[in-house]
């Protein structure tokens, strides 16, 4: 069967995520058929640059040979048991390192992202009121992104996907956030926030943020310094620190994880996407000692945090995870090549040359009539094009000037952004980035 | 190592779902080191059967052959790819056959249970919305589950899970149950639910309901009746339906989803748990076309339900979903033992065997003076002790007396239940009852 054949038989059936499917009488949805490295192929032979690593999720290439053969191992022990009042050797694994790695104490377990939110949010609020506190409030960031089922969309404020739904959200109190990078904006917007908690903060449990980029919200970055500023009025006003880095997590920054480039430790944090390298949904809150115990008594004093999901820490998933923290263990770059057991760059330093690279190449979209601004933060690249009306669909027509070029771009409105699995080379950054001016400048 | 230091290690890091901690000070947490069949093997060589499918997920077995093939042969062509804009092979394919299984006309997919009640839910409001309708409430069922996120613990009724939450939950109106499985009892509940819907219809979306069997909520059943009642109320007062089958679909309730016994097409249906075999975590939400229409427009209108995860319609979930449905169609039993390319007994026939056979042993326990009822819808079966107050932890005593003898059960207060994979065999039936029985009876 070719592309177009297959397109009619899954538009039948198929509803897709994030997608007015009435855009695909005109947008051809491009049936996949296999994936090697930074490659995706349809069933035609085209070939695509997976410039936004499958919605920010795959890290070391699509078929990665080690997490491929860690999946199969485990299938055959153990593909899945209940987690509640049984463990098993992955989970037990994973626990410990990914503890060791973030340095929290205590992990919980669940499938995707959105979840990881809700619970962090439960767990925040079931905290408070274990030690006698009703705090039915929550702190989020303008412009912010969490998910979208109902606890996590409410803490969100992207108005695409929350307004629709207002009268069916909880509440909670949106905190201005810097209007770019710089440290004067952060220190404006934290005396901004600094009125928000005076104001609120008896009735809040969590303040939750996603530190450093917020990515479903246009990419917009922060200086680490708001990150700090956040913390510090977090411990003066008694509120819980969520940081999300979900997106951001597993060196997409920079640094292992966001926090790290504030030194900031917070209360509660959450992961998923590239936790499995790309592979399978699992998601992750971290927390302390000093939350665990809150919840940690007899039976009948009904503290427990009872949540749960059928595929909690589901060892084939976890197979994934753990085999993605041994690439970033023991994995190496070699003349851009990926190698286990060899010497070379780590991938932190080698994900740092890269973002040179893709940071030097795209010096020339400034010279763009149509380019307001373009932004860096680690493995995360954006250029952002002037304000044209959202009917316009200006990203749109990048998108499928992509496409129609072999790379997949997919545009948050005027933003075009890269961020790419670490493994790219510079070769397929470059006709990613020449793809991405070229269409930008079909437009001026 | 051994089962204990196992333990020691996994208890220092992990947070177990749906779990009092404090518990495992003296309750063992056992370690998993592989599965077979229906039994789990333990790292000292204990075997467990698990009759309890591992929270309802598994149908074919513990590393059942035909689907590691199918999710090994999914491993060297594609493990993931973003599904806006994309679609895979698989997908096409789960996609028309769900839908032609089911009677529906359009999938939407997510991760776990709980994202699919979210998804439901917000679709519904979003349909009326579209319509020019405000209505911000549900209906839902008195003992029901949905999962534990915020919007599917709003619609939930098990105050175990849901009381603590209360604050930031969002509103709906509950309605009624029967009390037992009679056509009488049913009768009473619909009058009553009809004074509900009386009430509140026109400020509510949907009616979210788990036909036949609520499982979480101690395993109560009621008469087909009872659905088709609640489907002819939703009719007549122009409220959605949302048949909640993660936990009663793919032939666990005696046909291969719930609603055929009643009879009944619900607007909405959400599916997950025995979807993929027991394997990884996938759920879908099933619509029609005339629910699909109301968000079919121009982008610019923004009524598209813009809904996403990042590992929607994962191919290896997939993989293992149509694996089972292959199961399903190719499956015989001959001699007890599942073939797939043999004559024999459906899946569904030999179900309706194995099902007698098991009320017919539960006979006995009728002379237990510490049972109250058992009762059994398909291959869901259960037994009711009397209302031992929850501090005694009655059925915590029944799991330990059956983790001692080679039987996972897992009792929801004072009911133990049956819920064991397809493939168990009369003497493996015969060894789960006799340690269930001996459990109950040393309790007397």
């Amino acid at each position: 069967m070719k592309n177009y054949e297959i397109m009619q038989k899954d538009l039948k059936y198929n509803w897709h995520p994030c997608t007015q499917m009435k855009d695909h009488e005109f947008l051809p949805l491009i049936p996949i058929k296999k994936g090697e490295g930074v490659y995706l192929e349809d069933f035609e032979g085209n070939k695509y640059i997976d410039a936004i690593s499958s919605w920010w999720v795959n890290l070391f290439g699509h078929k990665n040979p080690y997490i491929n053969k860690k999946i199969k191992e485990q299938l055959e022990t153990l593909e899945h048991v209940i987690f509640a009042g049984f463990t098993h050797e992955g989970a037990v694994k994973l626990g410990e390192r990914i503890c060791k790695l973030t340095n929290f104490d205590k992990v919980f377990y669940a499938d995707n992202g959105s979840s990881a939110v809700e619970i962090a949010i439960k767990m925040s609020f079931h905290f408070w009121k274990n030690n006698g506190l009703i705090r039915p409030l929550f702190f989020s960031l303008e412009n912010s992104y969490h998910g979208e089922t109902i606890g996590a969309l409410s803490v969100g404020d992207v108005g695409l996907y929350k307004d629709t739904y207002k009268e069916i959200l909880i509440k909670n109190i949106t905190i201005p956030i810097p209007k770019d990078k710089s440290v004067e904006e952060a220190k404006k917007a934290l005396k901004k926030a600094r009125e928000v908690f005076e104001r609120y903060h008896q009735n809040v449990s969590a303040l939750i943020i996603e530190p450093l980029v917020q990515c479903a919200g246009y990419m917009k970055m922060h200086h680490p310094i708001f990150v700090k500023g956040l913390r510090e009025l977090c411990n003066e006003f008694n509120v819980h620190l969520i940081a999300d880095e979900i997106a951001v997590g597993f060196g997409r920054t920079g640094s292992m994880f966001a926090c790290n480039q504030a030194n900031v430790k917070p209360d509660f944090m959450t992961l998923s996407k590239g936790l499995t390298g790309g592979y399978l949904p699992l998601s992750l809150v971290l927390t302390t000692n000093k939350i665990y115990q809150a919840f940690y008594c007899d039976y009948k004093e009904l503290k427990a945090f009872l949540h749960s999901h059928s595929y909690t820490a589901n060892p084939l998933a976890i197979a994934a995870a753990n085999a993605t923290l041994d690439i970033f263990e023991k994995g190496k770059f070699k003349n851009e090549i990926l190698f286990y057991d060899e010497e070379g760059e780590s991938i932190i330093e080698h994900n740092k040359k890269t973002s040179n690279y893709i940071w030097e190449k795209m010096q020339r979209f400034k010279d763009l009539k149509n380019v307001k601004e373009i932004r860096q933060t680690g493995m995360i690249s954006a250029i952002e094009m002037i304000d044209y009306p959202f009917e316009k669909r200006m990203g749109l027509k990048v998108y499928e000037y992509g496409l129609k070029n072999g790379v997949l771009l997919r545009p948050l409105g005027n933003v075009i952004y890269f961020m790419p699995p670490y493994i790219i080379k510079k070769e397929e950054i470059d006709k990613m980035i020449n793809v991405a001016f070229e269409a930008i400048k079909s437009l001026e």
